[in-house]
C-alpha cells in the first residue's frame, strides 16, 4: 500500500563502491549472485540495446496517464542514481521524452526504469540516455494529480526501495537491497572468476556433461539413453 | 528481494475486529476509502462468484511449478486468516487443489489468493473454499525448492507483508496494511454510511450533475453543450 | 480524431422498431446479416450471463482513470438506449459501479458497453444492469478531465455513432448503423426463418455436406478421401 | 507440418472402456496420471462450467475465418467421440454454433475442444453440448479453403493424434495418446484409490507435512524457522 | 460498420503542405498538438527504427488471411500516400511482402500502417519501405475475399478517413483528420518553437519544478516533503 | 503426450543438400512452398536482426525453470544442427545463455530455436550465434527434472521431428518435415525463379493487378469502383 503526497528527502543509498561495481557482472550473474531473486518482470524491455549499467535506485510513484511526479523526482536525483517509477494501475503512456531526460541526465541520473510507456526514443538513443520500460507511446501524459517519491515501490513485480542498487542490460533490469550489495558484489565476482577457464573447456568441445559431472546424477535420475 | 528458505512463525496480524470488519464493505469500498491504492492487479480472478470475505495474510512465496511451500504454509494458518502466494516468476501451473483447501480450511483458513493457477475448480466450489487466481490449470507441481513463508510479498504488483488485511470480492482484491486496518474501517463505514440516500435519489431520477454539484466545475473545465 | 469537451444533445436515433427488434435474433445472427462485420472485438464479456439485449447507442468517450463524462451523459439517456463507452487508452479501471447504474436504470439504459473496467458486479447482477466490458475491477477513477458525449467513437475496434443501434449477448456485441438498421432486423429475420427446419433436419441425422450441397464443391477443391 | 485436403475415414479409437472410463478421474489426475504430460494449454476454457467428460478424439484442422471442414468432420463422428479442432494460424472467430452442435449432437460427439472462437453458447449451454475453446466470439465464418480430417493436429500447444483419449472438465483438457490409455486409466484409479482417506486425515487437521513426511526433506533443503 | 466490396477512387487529400510538412514533428509532437488524441494504439511498431514520416492516407479493409485488396489499393495509390490497412478481425498473418512494397514504392508510397503483420522484413529494411505492424510473421495469405479501398476503417483502435495525414515513427503512429492538418501544423510548429531553449535550460541544470512553476501547485494539491 | 527421461542418440536427419539449401529461400518462401504449412508461431523472435538460417533438428524437451536437458542435449548435436527446445508449460526464464551458447557453437549447432526465454543476449550477437526465443529474461534455471532429447515436440504450436529441417530468419521460423526437404527446396526454387522478373516489372509501374490478371476475378467477386 503507497503513502500518497509525499517526498523522501533524505534516503540511504547503497555502498558507492558496490552500487558501481555491480554494473560490470550484468543483470543475469547478478541475479544468480542472489540466488535467483529480485528480477523485475522480462517485460521491461530497453529502447536502445547495449547497455549496461547500475546505479542507486530513488523511486517514483505515478498515477495513470499523470507525469507530474516526474519532475518531482528530478529534484531528489544525484550523480549514479537510476529512476525507478511505478504506476499505480497498469498504463503504457509515454510519460517519459527528451525534455525530462535532458533534466535527469543534468542532475547525474544514469538511466530511467519505468513500469509504463516512454517516447522521443530516437533523441533519447542519440542522447544515450538509456530507458528500461514496459512500452513506446507517444501518448502524452497530464500533471494533475500527486504520487510521492522515494517509498518503497513495486515496479514491474518487484519491490524497490529508496536506495537499492539497480542493475539493467539487455537482459532485464535487478534490484539489489542496498543491504546485501556489497556481499552481492563479491558472489557475483566469484561467479565470473572462472568463467573465463569454463568458457574456454566448453569451446574446446568439452561438454557440461562432463565438466559438471552430470552424467551420474542423470543417471540416478533416470535417464535412459536409446540407441 | 526475497529472503529464501526461512519460515516466520510469529507475525503480529491485524487487528481481528478491523479484519474481519472489512469483508462487509468489499473491495471496491476498501480500495476508495484508502485513497484508491492497495488493489492487486484485476487479472486474479475468483474461482466462482458471490464471495465476499476479508482475513488476516499469511505469506508464502513459490517457485514456478512447485507447490511444495503451500504445505509449509498450512501449518502458519490461524482461524481467519487468508493465504496470499507469490511466485518468483511469471507461471500459471495449478499449485492448489482439493486435498490442499481441505487442510487450509481444517487450518481456518478462509481463502487463497495465489498469482499463479489453481486446479479442482469444481470440487473447491462445493467445498465453499475460495480462490482468487491468475490462471485455473489442471498442470500439477513438484515439491523441490526452497521458497518462504511469512516474509513480505508482491503478489499481483502489489506489497502484502504477512498480518496486513486482505479484503476480496467478485471485483478483486485489496490489501489493507495492518496498521491502517482499523481507520480505513472507519473510513469504508463514513463512505458507505450515505450511499443508501444517494441510491434513493439517483434511482429518483436526480441527476449525479446535481447531487455532486458537477455542472459548475464542468462548465469551467469548458464543458459545451451543442443542440 | 476526438472533438473535446463537447456535448451533443440532439441525435438521430434509428428507427426504434429496429433497435427494439433486433435483440431477438441476438449478436451473431445479426452480424450475419450485414455481411459479417460491425463486431465489436471479443474482448468485450458481459459481466454474467443470459442477457440478450438491443438498444440505440449514446456515446461517451473518456480519459484513462476518469469517469467524470459518465456522470454527463447520464442526462442524455433517453429510454431504450444504450451507453457505449469508449477511452483514449487502453484502461482496466472500474470506471462505472451501482451508483451509476441506478442513475442510468432511472434514465431507462438498458446497458452500458465500456471499452474499459468496471466494478461492482455483484450488485449490478443482483440489479440486472448488464454491462459488457473489458475488464472487472475495483479500482476507482477520478473525476477531472473533459471527454465528450455523443460523438461518434470507436469502442473496442469498432466505429459507433450516436443513434446506430447496439446489440449485445453472450455471445458478443454489435454495432448497426442506424442507416441500415430497418434491412438488417429484416434481412435477419429471413436468416432466421429457416433455422427451425435446418435444425430438425441435422437433428434427425442429415448432414450439413449434404443439406448444404457441400460434396461437389470440396470434390473440385480436391478433397481426397483415404480409407 | 500438415497434409492438406485429405480425410482419414478409418481411424484407429482407443480402448472404448478407457476412453469411457477416465472421465470419472478429470482431467488433474489423468495429467498426474501420466507424468504431468498431456496437457493443453490452460487459456482453452469451458463455454460452461460443471461438464467432466471423456472420449475418442477426431481431429481437423481448419483456416482462420474459415469452418468449411466442421461440416467435414461431422460425418466421420462416431458415437463416444469428441471433436478436436486446430487452426494453421492463431485466430479467434466464432467457428461453431447452435447448428453444427445439433449436427454433431445427433451423430454422437460428446464435446468439442477448438483451438479458436465459438459462438451460440447460450444455446449451447441449453442444448447442454460443451465446448472448450479459446474465445467466445459472434463472428462467422466462411466456407472457401480446404484443411484435413483425422490427421494429427497440434491443438493449444499439445499434439492429438486420431484416437487418442481427451479427458476434459473445468480445469481444463488433457490428451491421453491411445497405447497408454488403459495404463493410464488404471494409474488414475490407483492415485485416486486413498484420496479419500487422505482427505479424512486432512480434515481432521493432520498437516500434509506429516502425512507426506515432508518435514525431515525440508530441513535437509535448508528450510529455518524463525520465531 | 464497413461497406465492402467497393473501392473509392476520388479522395480528397489533405492540404499538401500540411500533410508534408507534419513529419518534421514527428508522432509525440502532434499528438500533443491535437490535443493528446489521434494516436493508433501503441502495439503499432516499425520493422526497423530510425524513420519520420508523414503522408495522406489511402485506405484498405483487409479479411484476416487474405491479402487480395492489397493489390487493389496499389492502383489508387499517389505520391505522397501512406496505405492504412485495417483488418475485419485480430490476424497477425503477413499480409505484405518485398513485391508489394516494390509496387507501393514505385506508386509513390511512403510506408504502409497495417493492423495485422507484415514478413520479408530484411528486404524491405534494405528497400527503405517503412512499415508499421502489429506483427511479423511469415505467414501467408490467400486472396479470396473482398474488402474495401478507402472507405474510413478502424486501425489499431483508431478512426483513419481517407485523406487524412498520418504521421509515424519511433514512437508510433498519429492521424490528423484532413480538416484539421494546417492549424494541427502550426499548433505543433508553435509547441516546437521554444523547445530548443527549454532544452537548454533543462541542460544548465535548471528544473522542471522551476521552470514550468510547479512549485505552488505542488504544495496546494497537499505534497509534503519530509527530511 | 511426452515420453520422459529418455535420449534418442541414432535420429534420421534430413537429406544435408536440402538442410543447406534451404536457408538461401528464407521462412517465407519456404513456408509458401510447402503450402503455407509449417510455421512456428509468431511469438518466436530472434535475439538480433539479420540472420537467415537453416539445419537439421535435433530436438529436446524442457520443464519450466529447469534447464538440464540442455546439457545433455548438446552431447547430441552434429554440425548443421539446430536444437529445437520445447517446454512442459509456458515460462520465459532465460534457459541459454552465453556458456550453453559456447559449447552448442563447439558441438556444430548453427542455432536455437526456444519456446521459452534466453539470456546474455548482448554476448551471443558478440558470438555471433543467433536464438529465436519466445523472450529474453535473466532469470536463472535450476537443474533438478528430467525432460527428453530426440523425441518428437511441439514448439511454438508446431510439431518438429528430430531431423527436420528449419529454416528461420527475421521473419520467424518454419519446420520442414524431412521426407518432404528435398521437395520443399525444388518448390522454394521454382517460387523464386522469376520474382525477380516479378520485381522488376512492379518496380517499373506495372500493377500486380494486371500482372496477376485480377481484374476479372474480382469483377466477378462484385467488387465496384465509385468515382
Amino acid at each position: 500500500m503507497y503513502e500518497l503526497g509525499v517526498v523522501y528527502r533524505n534516503i540511504k543509498r547503497a555502498d558507492k563502491a558496490a552500487a558501481d561495481g555491480l554494473a560490470q557482472y550484468g543483470s543475469a550473474t547478478v541475479h544468480e549472485a542472489m540466488g535467483r531473486v529480485g528480477l523485475l518482470k522480462p517485460y521491461m524491455r530497453p529502447i536502445y540495446a547495449g547497455v549496461q549499467v547500475s546505479g542507486t535506485a530513488v523511486t517514483v510513484l505515478l498515477h495513470p496517464g499523470d507525469n507530474w511526479m516526474l519532475h518531482v523526482v528530478a529534484e531528489q536525483i544525484q550523480p549514479g542514481d537510476i529512476v525507478v517509477a511505478a504506476c499505480t494501475s497498469e498504463n503504457t503512456d509515454g510519460f517519459f521524452g527528451d525534455l525530462l531526460a535532458t533534466s535527469f541526465q543534468a542532475r547525474g541520473a544514469r538511466a530511467l526504469v519505468i513500469d509504463a510507456g516512454c517516447r522521443d526514443v530516437r533523441t533519447l538513443t542519440e542522447m544515450g540516455f538509456p530507458v528500461w520500460s514496459k512500452a513506446v507511446s507517444a501518448k502524452g501524459t497530464v500533471k494533475a494529480t500527486l504520487g510521492s517519491v522515494n517509498i518503497p515501490v513495486v515496479c514491474a513485480g518487484m519491490l524497490v526501495t529508496p536506495g537499492d542498487v539497480i542493475v539493467a542490460d539487455d537482459d532485464g533490469v535487478v534490484c539489489v537491497p542496498a543491504a546485501i550489495a556489497h556481499e552481492t558484489l563479491e558472489a557475483a565476482a566469484a561467479r565470473e572468476a572462472n568463467e573465463g577457464e569454463k568458457r574456454a573447456r566448453l569451446a574446446s568441445g568439452v561438454l557440461g556433461l562432463d565438466m559438471y559431472k552430470m552424467r551420474e546424477p542423470l543417471a540416478k535420475a533416470g535417464l535412459r539413453y536409446i540407441d
